[in-house]
């Protein structure tokens, strides 16, 4: 069996946080894997965006997103997939570093854009923001040197004004 | 009343999402307003890392991270705010803009260190990243010009090694 298709959800929701359950619970018991989920604020504070990354089976996901869009304290629910979009992702990353591989560290930082936010004598902290794709390829750089915590925002996204609807 | 102190719970869990749902639904039955969450892997996929941003009275926060650490599924919790940390956020903004109004947008996101990803005849949408401070700042700033969509990851934060501990 292939993969299942990646989708990003997006979900304008009331501020209250049954709602974050009611959603990843409908996600869970349909069988689909979460790979991440955040949920912040927007311009209203009364109402929050929710970002969800699922993998499934894209008919029974399209069922999903009707439901959804049933609930009560959900506003609009969207398959942002189905258009073009802007998707980024937030990666704090500490990594073993001593004098030998601080160096080698900063280049690989460099080469990804990302900035360096702490270092120790035993250690660097790298902030780096990009797509999945971005994130996963600057991890296995940093690998190789050990890396002992990360923190991952999960992917938040747009749809692009700047291409034809 | 005063308003109760920020605090930043980071918590390493089994990748299960009811467990997203039972650690949720802990802090808002004690009274706490959840003002981000965000969920992500870690290093080891098994493993997802969960950052929560409460608001909320400080003895009953310890004895909730106490009782979170005691649930099945929850490897460690921490109130990371009682140590130095380091805490960012990833928020896309896309802000009306049109001919007038562009190379002033420009400069704002300039002085944000923010990077414009996309353009449009209507619109523009702005990446920043930053502590809650920085991007608050940013979207009062980009308010004049009228908001159209916010999407925001929520805080994730770790702690600094270059402090003592």
């Amino acid at each position: 069996m292939s993969t299942p298709q990646k989708h990003t959800i997006s979900a304008l929701v009331e501020n209250h946080f049954g709602v974050l359950c009611r959603i990843s619970g409908l996600f869970s018991s349909r069988g689909f894997n979460i790979d991440s989920l955040s949920v912040g604020e927007t311009e209203d504070p009364t109402i929050s965006r929710m970002t969800i990354v699922v993998r499934g089976d894209d008919s029974v996901l399209e069922q999903v997103v009707k439901q959804l869009n049933r609930l009560i304290d959900v506003i609009r629910v969207i398959d942002i997939t189905q258009g073009k979009f802007i998707e980024r992702e937030l990666v704090l990353i500490k990594v073993k570093a001593d004098t030998s591989t601080r160096s080698e560290i900063i280049q690989i930082a460099e080469v990804f854009r990302s900035n360096i936010v702490d270092v120790s004598t035993f250690s660097m902290t790298i902030e780096v923001t990009g797509n999945q794709d971005k994130v996963t390829a600057i991890i296995s750089m940093l690998s190789i040197f050990g890396i002992q915590e990360i923190a991952r925002t999960g992917t938040v996204a747009l749809l692009r004004d700047s291409v034809p609807k």
